[in-house]
């Protein structure tokens, strides 16, 4: 059979960077003709990044897209890589006339093959998800082709991401037209344990469409998304043949044995019922029709997989320290109280961009504990982080004299006073604030709008209180080892008593977070089956829980997330507005006006 | 030709009170069948409400709004109202198996027939918008039915709101098949000048579809969106028959001449191409085959329309009002400078839920004018608002005590001062917090994140200064008058100098908004172009702005969306999140757990 040795390029690009992107497509491309591969495949948009968002929708942006791509193919047959077919994802554009409910400029999630200089073919994402993070119905316009290319003597599809997730649609176009092997650029974000779905879909798709599949995804992180890498080769049978690794940077190169195409089946394009009520139509091309001489393959790769609470550390420094670099900042501040939501979001943070970058706040109050302060000294001085204390008594003293807060309003009052200082020394210092709630306290309300919610990014926002202690537990085992994502500290970088200690609000004299919510083991549980598994009232009832429990915590969360609407974060309203806001992703670079 | 009087229901439904919503749909079929009309038609989702973001995805929800439809027809027999055939928006489901990519529970925006208690045939929303403020696709399945019903001879089609802004789908099968009737449940939200591009609309598919057009739209505000009403009639040629008021309930009645359904055509379903690529099934249903005795018609309403401020201040304060009251609130606080934003704010805040409920704080700090509290007090008094004094410096200091702060993040610290002021006053008191600021700060960046944006409503946020200025002098020259809209202010509800005085933060000294922008007629016509009209930097230039001014401006603009996204309201990022946060519609009554 004949032989094929690909590259998978599972690359960190910049949303909005183009020309930093295109000179990663060159890199990553000579990577791989350096290994002696015969084919290199990108991820989807990768010239772009992913997600861009409403970029798409200015013209301006896909016209720059289009010039990339078109300059890239020109530039790698200029550096001598033109003979290495080379997949990748970018913007395109139907060119279909404007009309109502269609994308401004008709975009397209695309991909094209380029060899010897030119942009060979241009095929695009057929099914557009538009559920959970995703939204792009909004964003483009459907692909209907499927392009199987034959290289050297093997014929090669290409579809993009979603159009594997979907039944019907380019997969099943492969399996009627036929192909020895199916590439797929990806942009698939990370989630809990996805990487066993992953591999199972992998599988399934690729006896569906009767020949190996190559996956090449996406790594980095992009504002609230991180994309975990996790690229995955399997044959026609859906046997794992190799693997790259998670949440970092990988060439995974890779032989295969693949079927010796058809020599009667000649370019052309035909139409090819896609099983989804829709016509794709094939288009088949000829790069090299002969075999390759045979060669010794090389050992294929099987990177092993992270364990579960390595796993979601690794996506938390990974996606703070992709926040902080793609969006320039130099330090992070955050307010430590000695309790563990944010003695674990101090490590992350050190973990993600060393501690000498680490800036953090003691804040305590009239009802602040000694054992307060004491743990976030202790904190401190185990990592080396950049420290001040600033005591909060005597500006709420101030607040006092002027107006009368009790209760709840004088709790918030000080978790604000907090906030205030925090945001008054990012702006004076231009520090990323981290803000340090946990998932179980947000879904449930317990935290205060515009105090310790306020700033640019929560790290263990998605993480249930009962994780926090796992994962700090966790890496005080690591102490001593020094990797990508972990720093080296030689001692357990987090106070014993920090883990252990009762959690406190220390908002009011003697408070316990049992004195407002349910123990948190009980309460994650919930948790996890109401809001991440989003089971209904019957359902978790049947799943076990204790249905006065269920009824309280469905109105906790349900009144939270009720409140974090009630009061957005900006305005709100009105006739004839931006429509919905407009969104842009935070950490690109794309500037219609070159900055000043 | 036979006659039918037809009562469209231009009403303003609660989301997610599904009983009282039946009530309504009691109360105005009575209302249509005393004005003896032969049918009635309410507006989209007229049951659920409409928008109901991510409440469509929970199967309880969905079983009531079917179970209240079928409840809702059973009581209009009992209570004598069965002869009266109705035509509802509501929500259902298609019953189709889950898959990838398809909203749980396969959801549709359905319209129901109900007559003599039953529910004679349900059809849904084929086309799906998922553009500006639409987001469909993430929620329901399409439609692909058409019914039309015979009634005293005339053959009446129903379709649903988007149906007739895309083209193909019903409006085209209506064509093909042949009716004498449209009618179209819509919840279409107000644009500034949208009442004419309506008009026109409606006419254009009377004419596609050969037959006259009733189209029925809520009325009132939810949460960012204002719906107009504005329901309008128009016969087969496209002419304006009758016309409802804008931003009020109404219940239009109206007589119309229709053509003889041809008998020969009988009761049955046939498939027809939509025109989109997709085949709707016409479903051809009988209620009564023989045209009423002729009867005198009474003249049919147009009501005027309103000029341009008078329809903006209208949106702004039914916005207000319906926020307020649909989420429960008794008293809104703002904070009052002496400046115009603020004054046009309480005024508008007196409008829609009366002086007395309206709590005014006046904060000077170091910086501000003695005209400035002067002003705001003259506002006070010609108005009769509660208000409170309350000294920023004391608190302004403590700050300055345990922090050093200068430039940007010292004026920012005055502003989020007053930002926790308000808000330790809502906590206290329940006051709903209102901002102040206008769009053309807010898009230009001219705001303090957690300080002026801090709160829950923001009534001018899409209104551009110079909008403003005009609105306020509008305001003043009503004085005298009192509608539901106005509230009876016997002189100019707004102090002249707060109109005339030069605009100024006051967050340093002597400072001024030209300081940091362009003069605001030139920065509010760009901002009119870039912003609510999209152009790019070419075409900004092509229509005549300063090149140099449209550079700036877009850097402005980006960066000010920029910034809001990197300091996000609340929490975000990371693995395994909620996805999407859910987005429940903040004035909704819907619980799935009775509140204790």
């Amino acid at each position: 059979m004949p032989q094929l040795r690909i590259a998978l390029a599972q690359t960190n690009p910049a949303v909005g960077d183009l020309s930093s992107n295109a000179d990663k497509l060159v890199e990553w491309t000579r990577r791989a003709a350096d290994a002696g591969a015969h084919l290199a495949v990108f991820t989807e948009m990768f010239l772009t990044g992913y997600p861009v968002e409403d970029l798409v929708l200015r013209t301006s942006f896909v016209d720059a897209s289009i010039a990339t791509l078109t300059a890239a193919a020109k530039r790698l047959a200029d550096e001598g890589l033109g003979e290495i077919p080379v997949v990748v994802g970018y913007v395109d554009r139907t060119g279909a006339a404007p009309r109502t409910g269609q994308p401004k400029g008709a975009p397209l999630d695309a991909a094209a093959l380029i060899h010897r200089g030119r942009v060979v073919t241009r095929t695009a994402k057929h099914h557009l998800p538009n559920y959970g993070v995703f939204d792009e119905y909004r964003y483009f316009v459907r692909g209907d082709r499927l392009p199987i290319f034959r290289l050297h003597g093997v014929d090669v599809a290409i579809a993009v991401c979603e159009d594997l997730w979907q039944d019907g649609g380019p997969v099943s176009a492969v399996a009627e037209a036929g192909a020895g092997l199916l590439v797929v650029p990806n942009a698939s974000p990370y989630e809990r344990e996805k990487d066993d779905v992953r591999l199972a879909l992998c599988a399934s798709r690729a006896r569906e469409a009767g020949c190996a599949l190559a996956y090449a995804n996406q790594v980095g992180g992009q504002d609230e998304l991180i994309f975990d890498g996790d690229s995955i080769v399997v044959d026609a049978s859906g046997e794992l043949v190799a693997r790259a690794g998670q949440f970092r940077e990988e060439l995974l190169v890779t032989d295969l044995e693949l079927p010796l195409a058809d020599r009667k089946v000649t370019p052309g394009t035909f139409p090819v019922d896609a099983g989804d009520g829709t016509t794709i139509t094939v288009e088949r091309l000829e790069l090299s029709a002969e075999p390759l001489p045979a060669y010794v393959p090389e050992p294929p790769t099987i990177a092993p997989r992270l364990d579960d609470l390595e796993e979601v550390y690794s996506a938390l420094v990974l996606g703070v320290r992709d926040y902080f670099t793609k969006n320039g900042f130099q330090s992070v501040v955050l307010g430590l109280s000695g309790g563990i939501d944010s003695a674990l979001t101090a490590t992350i943070a050190a973990d993600a961009v060393g501690p000498d970058r680490v800036h953090v706040v003691l804040m305590p109050s009239r009802h602040s504990s000694d054992h307060s302060v004491g743990d976030a000294r202790d904190l401190v001085a185990r990592q080396g982080l950049h420290s001040r204390l600033v005591p909060i008594e005597g500006i709420v003293d101030a607040f006092d004299k002027e107006v009368d807060l009790s209760g709840l309003a004088a709790e918030n009052l000080q978790a604000r006073v907090r906030g205030m200082l925090l945001m008054g020394l990012s702006n004076e210092h231009g520090h990323l604030v981290l803000t340090t709630g946990n998932k179980s306290e947000l879904a449930t309300g317990y935290s205060t709008l515009y105090g310790d919610s306020a700033g640019g990014f929560a790290p263990i926002k998605d993480v249930l209180k009962t994780t926090v202690w796992q994962l700090s537990t966790w890496r005080n085992s690591q102490a001593g080892r020094e990797s990508d994502l972990l720093h080296h500290f030689a001692e357990p970088p987090i106070p014993e008593n920090s883990i252990t200690k009762e959690p406190s609000a220390e908002l009011r004299p003697d408070q316990r977070d049992t004195d407002s919510l349910p123990p948190y083991d009980v309460l994650d549980r919930l948790l996890g089956d109401y809001v991440e598994r989003d089971m209904g009232k019957g359902e978790l009832i049947a799943a076990g829980h204790d249905p006065e429990l269920v009824a309280r915590v469905i109105r906790l969360v349900d009144l939270a997330e009720y409140k974090r609407r009630q009061y957005p974060p900006g305005p709100k309203i009105t006739p004839k507005n931006f429509g919905r806001d407009r969104r842009l992703p935070i950490t690109n670079r794309w500037r219609e006006t070159p900055s000043s």
